[in-house]
């Protein structure tokens, strides 16, 4: 047995017995929305359970939740009245696994989340093929259909890390805008054939149904070919209207909103077609003031989740657990240091490892009271690094909003608390 | 272009351009729930979208439910108020890719589901251990964590099918008591070194807290203490309510039930505990009389999802969809019959093939209209191939309720209703 477990004892075992024996007759008032009607309940051993329901949902003591908020760099809250830029973000502390559950997938909408009726919803495909086509869901769930674990990240997560001073934020509020899903739809490839592409198409218009018409270009390369859906599935069910329901691109590792929801229309060209948000948004300033266009992967990033930022721990043994992930492939390697970075030991890296997809990494760890600074450092299967802050700023600059995937720094402080620091 | 394919036409395209256009100025009735106040949309295009939640939920358009029913064999129907004995069925003909979602995660109770308190609930692991001790959830989730995503399979799947007359069943009613989820815990193992597990321990009570005090005896084998997880985590989030919030066992490839929902005590001895689950119910009994006792691991099995009974197709092109799973580890082979067993088909293996998990298959097919009797056949990497019914009834006999896992057959009729029958 291992000395830093936090284990009970056998004296907390003769403490505990008594109030075990409590339990049995201490009282405790339902929450409404659980039964039908909230009744005292004295021990669920003495009273039946409540039927199963259709469609089922969790329990009312687990209150974990999106925390919402309006525009770049705003502050955090559900009350501001702004669909036209509105992101939520995953609450990456709270999680366990890789699968985000559908209803915490972070969200980032441009004019709200429209309400679209299935039956009557249509994708067409013009523009440089053979056939131009409008296909309803029906003709398109015949498919042959494919799935796979995939995460999303908002090119945008992590923008307020560029700022100069580190705000006081928790792991949902620096990487709060990525989610993984496992997602079902058809190969894009396999609508570009039935369509009749043509040779010169080189480039392809995504169009969403939602109230900002939101568009992108996405450029046909092998990989997209290969790799993009068409999808109608997330986690098994159909889509999430966050999401985009009923139908959504998803191209693996390309930052989130060129995966355009609530999809109804793609068009086919020989160049791109320099949407409203390929220059007024989604570009990356330079620190000679240029700025690139079309930088879509998301590089290689990790995260802790536990210990992180606003969580308060004591002294004694800690999973260190965090997730890690790339735009180019697997991860290969999850390293944590707890000395801001002068050492680092490997992770354990959580089955199933899957290209372009959350990967959760592991460490045990003894807290001894000490300040102690905890990073985590992805490498991915091309080789690729995660970087220092210092380092993709001596790059970047700090003219960007988007693509911030630095080392990131949690200082754990004499009381336990746990800081975002940059380090 | 596959001729086959279930696509459009340009003539098509014409005529529907003219309800392209025409869908912009149509009317639609917002669902109740959707937005806080229904109202009408003219298009989704025209007006802002619904703000996020903090903790979403499904399209109001997208109805698929569990089916619930009280009881081995009898009428389907949420109407039963039977928590004793409730069953509920996941939609597999309705899902995609091998995550269930938890709202869909089929349910089996002995006496309802009983509402607990986390702060309150206990862990005890006593019996033939050094240190006896009591654990809460909190110190329980500071235990190094392990992830993995498996499938649960109520022993009593398909247990209609013993009956002599195929009834008109979905594949929801023949085989949607099987789910999977991305399960998260301790590993068993952990917490028997930490009390300190004594050598001459070789079984284990576990002891649900719901008003049946659901308890199994668990059998300490090298797999058993290898696999085993004592699970907080399903899907990224908490448990739900009916897969045992906040704590239950998960003995990968083990039936259903000895899965102890809601656990509260596991107690370690050195023989069955002989509890009354393990000769009321979950035993399974031979031709001769005799019953076969902790026939726990659920057999190589599948079942084509689509299409599948009570549904009806068109000729044409179909992907045949379904699931495999073997609780004996990993899928190694999907072979599809359209001609009722006379021929097989290799069917693709969708990735992730993971051991003791749904594997979706999938095999393209074009039907021609005439009579076709459809059937699945999962071989595992045992070598395990699984039965006919009539082979499977050669050695069981018809007098079990339990572990049913043969080959399921759905005839296509003539008018395209497909009807579950036995062939």
């Amino acid at each position: 047995m291992d000395k830093n477990l936090p284990l009970g004892s056998r004296r907390k075992f003769l403490a505990r017995s008594v109030s075990w024996i409590a339990l049995g007759a201490a009282a405790l008032v339902l929450p409404k929305g659980y039964a039908e009607e909230p009744r005292m309940l004295e021990d669920p051993m003495r009273v039946p359970g409540a039927l199963p329901r259709p469609y089922g949902e969790r329990s009312p003591f687990v209150k974990t939740a999106r925390v919402g908020g309006a525009g770049q760099g705003a502050p955090h809250g559900w009350g501001a009245n702004a669909p036209n830029n509105f992101n939520s973000w995953t609450p990456l502390q709270d999680l366990h696994g890789i699968v985000t559950p559908s209803s915490l997938h972070f969200e980032r909408h441009h004019n709200g989340v429209p309400l679209i009726d299935p039956a009557r919803h249509r994708l067409l495909i013009h523009g440089l093929v053979n056939r131009p086509m409008i296909f309803t869901l029906d003709e398109l769930e015949r498919f042959p259909a494919v799935s796979r674990l995939a995460f999303l990240e908002c090119s945008g997560n992590s923008h307020d890390l560029w700022l100069p001073d580190a705000p006081d934020f928790s792991a949902q509020d620096t990487h709060g805008l990525t989610s993984t899903s496992e997602w079902t739809g058809i190969k894009l490839s396999t609508l570009l054939e039935a369509v009749g592409v043509r040779r010169e198409a080189t480039w392809m218009l995504a169009e969403g149904s939602d109230a900002a018409g939101m568009d992108r270009s996405v450029p046909l390369t092998d990989e997209v070919l290969k790799e993009a859906l068409i999808c109608y599935g997330q986690n098994g069910e159909a889509l999430r209207p966050e999401q985009g329901y009923p139908l959504r691109l998803l191209l693996p590792g390309y930052e989130g909103n060129i995966n355009v929801k609530w999809l109804r229309r793609l068009k086919l060209g020989s160049a791109p077609f320099m949407t409203r948000e390929e220059t007024s948004k989604y570009t990356d300033l330079m620190p000679d003031g240029k700025a690139y266009q079309f930088s879509l992967v998301m590089e290689a990033k990790s995260v802790i989740t536990s210990p992180s930022g606003r969580q308060q721990i004591h002294p004694g043994f800690h999973e260190i657990r965090g997730l890690a992930w790339s735009g180019h492939g697997r991860v290969t390697k999850a390293e944590v240091s707890v000395d801001g970075g002068r050492t680092w030991q490997l992770a354990r890296l959580q089955e199933p490892i899957l290209p372009k997809c959350h990967t959760r990494f592991l460490l045990p760890w003894r807290w001894n009271g000490q300040e102690a600074v905890l990073q985590s450092r992805c490498t991915d299967e091309t080789g690729y690094v995660q970087p220092t802050r210092q380092d993709l700023i001596k790059v970047r600059g700090t003219n960007s909003i988007f693509h911030y995937n630095a080392i990131q720094s949690w200082r754990v402080e004499r009381d336990g608390r746990v800081r975002h620091i940059y380090a």
